[in-house]
């Protein structure tokens, strides 16, 4: 770097009359707000005019964290909060290795590494694999952040529509196919699916591994809600030994555990130069938090006693929700296989502004629903107008009397829109 | 996005008689590992052997976390680890903002975003102002990791070098000027620094205050070492209100309550816009850990009493080692003005091969000494050879018998080279 070159492609700017407005990046202002916080401002002022809010807007479970965290935070024996190993203290590899093994996962400690969060975990599978502009294709509607991790490690996503008509399954090869460019890197699929619950058939994970091989791209499977898979099960993309080398797991405990704020994730892959890769990017951020390290251990060593019954919460819940939707007319929507999500299709055409209207001015016997408009999930305009998602993130009896209020509103909606024109 | 159109550009690829080479990006193979563990597997093996090492390589701090810190998560009456709001908990909020406040810079809670140590206030704070391939002024030698930073956020960063012979301090403001390019987008600067140990004088943010302003830049202030000033005091960016529109303040608990495993830092600027763009990278990860959010607030709400004795024993740490360099002939020093390090140019052509040596061969009395190379400090190839970073994060006991040690060092190595010859 020699300051004369640069010397001379300075004047132009300091010839300048003015000095130029202070901007953000470009990538800040591509960077979107949450649009599961979008209608929660209103909905606060709802409740203040003494209105119910039924939330299914947001993926934040509301059944407690399993006592055994907080008894062993409150037994660790710690006198320094020192920086924990950058790949993850060797009590926390120890047992997520455990953990993964209890799964049919069977992968070496030095595979592993400790993230804060599933968050963490895939901006460094972005980063360990893509460069500015790189592409990953993902099936839309897709978890929303994806788009934030994207933006953070400029990363271009290119989706791939997926149908509500066949419960947003993939579609064939040959059409995914055709998303292929010289700049596609891997694929970053979520299974089972946040916005969706749609569960990967065996034969659906395979058509993306055999994709993979053909084209030579990394499969990035977010697998954080393993557990609730309600029909057969979830397979991971560490069951196909073909791509080992290939196969990046970006994992997470705080869904399957109820422990959403000790954001404690993990990257794993049989790929040592991936690992090795996720590992360095660890050491500029330095550790993950001790204590969540540590507190999470007994969960990931004996997981089955802690994820049953909440996978069977949420299966009863999804039971409801699915046999709550044919009752409702005009709706669209489809059995979803797992997580604890549905996106429906709903007899209106803008589901944001019977969302908004929902929130803001509709009220069935003093209570309301708080909805996430799906238009959020998608990245391609136009897409998912009509489409809403359910979180259910509520006891049976309240999911039940939101799914009356959204019967009883879209009447009156329906109604109103024909009053209005 | 058009599939028609990129199909067009997919024959090429498909057209090859072997797939490329799966490969990682770019970024992934220019990602460096951390230079100070370089040497520390070596050490490792030598202690196996019997042999003593003083660690004066790292910047763990060895003095214990605060008592309150364990109180206070003992204390937790927690039902759910749910996800807290993605600036920042309340409490967290208000509590940083009694500290800052503590220290003489008044500001909103709305300007503060809580994040996962201050590595991740830096990684934000790049990506709220710069685009990928855009630059940041650095003063070299520089905290390694911000070259991990700027590789997650495609930054490049452009060192403009200091010298040894003014205690690094930066030099004048036509000599900066000259690194200024049209991609420039701010200063990124450690004030105190690591891994020097300089406190910049009034007058020397002072001249960075008036360059952001004539090139319209933006101020990346790293204060993490705020507390350790033993000459004079550490002045914020926050100090200058002509630049609130474009300071931005990066800050951390770890070293100054010594709660490195906890990350716990934040971003601070009173420009509404740079705050919101953290906040939306922020929704993205979702939110940093509760537990150490909610362990912390004792430490921000009323600092002095943690910091001081801190600070006081690193105080007489820097004069012991200060006085201690002066023994030993041949050493190029100064004296630090705060944090916890020092930079010392060492009689040697190459300090890392000393360093190597002195940790794989060396020994004095059964003992010897872990120095980092400081040439991981710089960006230059070729500057920095001849010197090494040291720690204070042993009792003085210890740094008078490390200093001891590369004395004899010194001596030892040097008669080696000469009977090489």
């Amino acid at each position: 770097m020699a300051p004369e070159a640069v010397l001379e492609t300075r004047p132009a700017r300091s010839g300048r009359a003015e000095a130029p407005a202070l901007r953000l990046s470009q990538r800040a202002g591509e960077m979107q707000a949450s649009p599961l916080r979008k209608l929660a401002a209103i909905a606060e002022e709802r409740k203040k005019k003494g209105i119910r809010v039924y939330h299914l807007n947001i993926g934040q479970p509301d059944l407690p964290t399993p006592p055994v965290v907080f008894e062993t935070i409150r037994s660790l024996n710690l006198n320094t909060l020192a920086y924990a190993p950058s790949n993850g203290m060797p009590e926390s590899l120890s047992a997520w290795q455990r953990y993964l093994e209890a799964k049919g996962i069977k992968v070496d400690q030095k595979e592993i590494v400790v993230t804060s969060g599933g968050s963490e975990a895939i901006i460094f599978a972005m980063c360990a694999i893509c460069d500015a502009g790189d592409e990953l294709i993902v099936f839309e509607p897709f978890y929303t952040n994806y788009n934030g991790f994207a933006t953070i490690a400029n990363v271009t996503l290119r989706p791939v529509p997926l149908d509500i008509a066949n419960g947003f399954h993939l579609p064939p090869a040959d059409v995914i196919e055709q998303y292929i460019t010289p700049r596609t890197r891997g694929f970053l699929f979520c299974n089972p699916s946040n916005p969706t619950g749609t569960v990967y058939s065996r034969g659906e994970v395979a058509g993306l591994v055999s994709l993979a091989q053909k084209h030579n791209l990394f499969l990035l499977s977010d697998e954080v809600y393993r557990e609730f898979a309600y029909e057969g099960v979830s397979h991971s993309v560490m069951s196909f030994p073909e791509v080992a080398d290939r196969a990046i797991l970006l994992d997470s405990t705080s869904k399957r555990f109820n422990v959403c704020g000790a954001r404690i994730g993990a990257l794993v892959s049989h790929n040592p130069e991936v690992v090795q890769s996720a590992f360095k990017f660890g050491m500029a951020r330095l550790s993950v938090a001790t204590v969540e390290q540590l507190a999470l251990v007994p969960l990931l060593n004996s997981p089955e006693q802690y994820t049953r019954p909440i996978a069977e919460e949420f299966r009863r819940r999804r039971d409801l929700v699915y046999g709550g939707l044919g009752q409702i007319e005009g709706v669209t929507f489809y059995k979803p296989e797992g997580a604890f999500y549905i996106v429906i299709g709903l007899p209106v055409a803008d589901a944001e502004h019977f969302a908004r209207w929902l929130i803001e001015e509709y009220e069935y016997e003093k209570e309301t629903v708080l909805l996430a408009p799906a238009q959020g999930f998608y990245a391609t305009p136009g897409k998912g107008l009509n489409e809403v998602r359910l979180a259910f993130m509520l006891n049976r009896e309240s999911l039940q009397r939101s799914l009356l209020i959204i019967k009883e509103a879209l009447k009156a909606y329906s109604r109103n829109k024909r009053s209005d024109s």
